[in-house]
């Protein structure tokens, strides 16, 4: 039990140090928002891309090499390069050749591929790239980009933050037990919690984004998609039997394991900000 | 053998009806391009993706019902109902919330679906909705609409007629045995030939569209993408070990059966003509 604490102790403090060294670098690329921000978004595409393809061979599928990394190239190339207001178009068409592409390889390449498992490329590669594209489209966004990406940054670290805190000093009921053993309902609500005192917090800094109230829903919507995006990547990793994606970050695991939230509350930051915004 | 003649001319015969029948319903469907386009392409949607459903069945997959059901009715609603010109922002994020929606079943419902059930519902999904809702991208496309999707009807059709008698009269060689043992290369390169004829003959009817070389241009490309279309259909069908997707229309089989080199060309056109429009 001691080796364990110690060990956990050892554990936090590498997260502690990745965290404080990663923060700030993060903040210096979303703030240029220039290339190195795009190559930041494909590297990390093609290394969730990779951990994910771990996972799904831990459940025994064959994933087609080249297939996801085209995706984690086109999807955030195409959202940084379409003309501004057209990302769309270009992101939709792309979508859409990528599917072509996965059910004409399942045809040529016959019989060589399940069905299952060339869906399976094709989600883990929207799963892994298309979301992360949203992190440009926001920066993208007429006006506010850097402050909308940076209020998704800082909501959706407080939510794991507060999330993980709670855990540890109240955490009691299980949340999801089947999913993943550690995660605690009172650890659920205080991320929620820190989320929209995050938002609220947010507006004070930057009150012309959006109202109060509208601050403190946009806190419950990506608070909770923080958490819905962290259980699904416990579900995944529990069903290809693998405990971290990979070992990539001190303390935090793989890529996967650090962006899983991120993955959900990107997304869900884009349509929300375009529906508030209309 | 002469049974085998006979059961083969009654089915025909049937084909043949049942074309007389159709493509004057499917016309008048595309011309008046109204609420009764959207309701048929949505009634289209859910019947190919049931008939997929069947296929996914048969190699031992277990599908959520009500996703699929979803997506059918969603992405051709959005194509429909969307502001003109803002169709592709609505239907990129049907398709991240249809992304979500599946990892949220998978987490929610865990431990009940695989990753590849799961991926496969999504694929699935995208493959008869979204690029069903092509068809009405098409006709909504500014100016020209009816004229061009007329024109990737009586392509994807010419194709599969020049097809079918090419590959009947000097059949020879076979395509991609493993996949469908029944087509040949004479009846491919047939089709490819009938769909640039029926390209060439288009642009004589309504030569402000495309210039002539452009006009063979596309008769390659959709005759190409009608064909891949059909062996993608076979090759789900061969792993589903199903030999027609359904018996709905009478001498065609399922609606997948018939419509799947459709899937393959309007998404192919629509990205075609938007290109070669720029």
């Amino acid at each position: 039990m001691e080796g364990f604490e110690e060990e956990s102790l050892l554990l936090l403090r590498e997260r502690v140090i990745s965290t404080i060294i990663g923060i700030p670098v993060i903040f210096y690329l979303v703030y240029e928002g220039k290339i190195l921000f795009l190559l930041f978004i494909i590297v990390l595409a093609i290394l969730a891309q990779y951990e994910l393809n771990r996972i799904f061979a831990g459940m025994g599928y064959r994933i087609p090499r080249f297939l996801p990394v085209s995706g984690s190239v086109l999807f955030p190339f195409l959202a940084f390069y379409a003309p501004n207001g057209r990302e769309s178009n270009y992101i939709l068409a792309a979508v859409t050749v990528f599917l072509l592409l996965h059910l004409m390889t399942l045809m040529f390449l016959f019989p060589r591929y399940k069905a299952g498992e060339i869906a399976a490329s094709f989600l883990g590669g929207c799963y892994c790239s298309l979301l992360l594209s949203y992190l440009i489209l926001i920066r993208k966004m007429d006006g506010y980009g850097f402050h909308y990406l940076l209020m998704v940054f800082i909501l959706t670290w407080c939510c794991d933050i507060g999330a993980y805190i709670s855990g540890r000093l109240r955490g009691r009921k299980a949340l999801c037990p089947l999913v993943s053993p550690g995660k605690t309902l009172e650890g659920a609500v205080g991320g929620l919690f820190f989320c929209v005192l995050a938002a609220v917090s947010y507006h004070y800094f930057y009150p012309h984004l959006f109202s109060y109230p509208l601050m403190i829903l946009i806190g419950v919507i990506i608070g909770g998609a923080v958490e819905i995006g962290d259980l699904v990547e416990s579900s995944l990793k529990r069903l290809g039997k693998i405990k971290d994606s990979g070992d990539l970050i001190p303390g935090h695991g793989g890529v996967l394991d650090r962006f899983d939230g991120l993955l959900f509350s990107a997304p869900v930051a884009y349509i929300c900000i375009k529906l508030l915004s209309l």
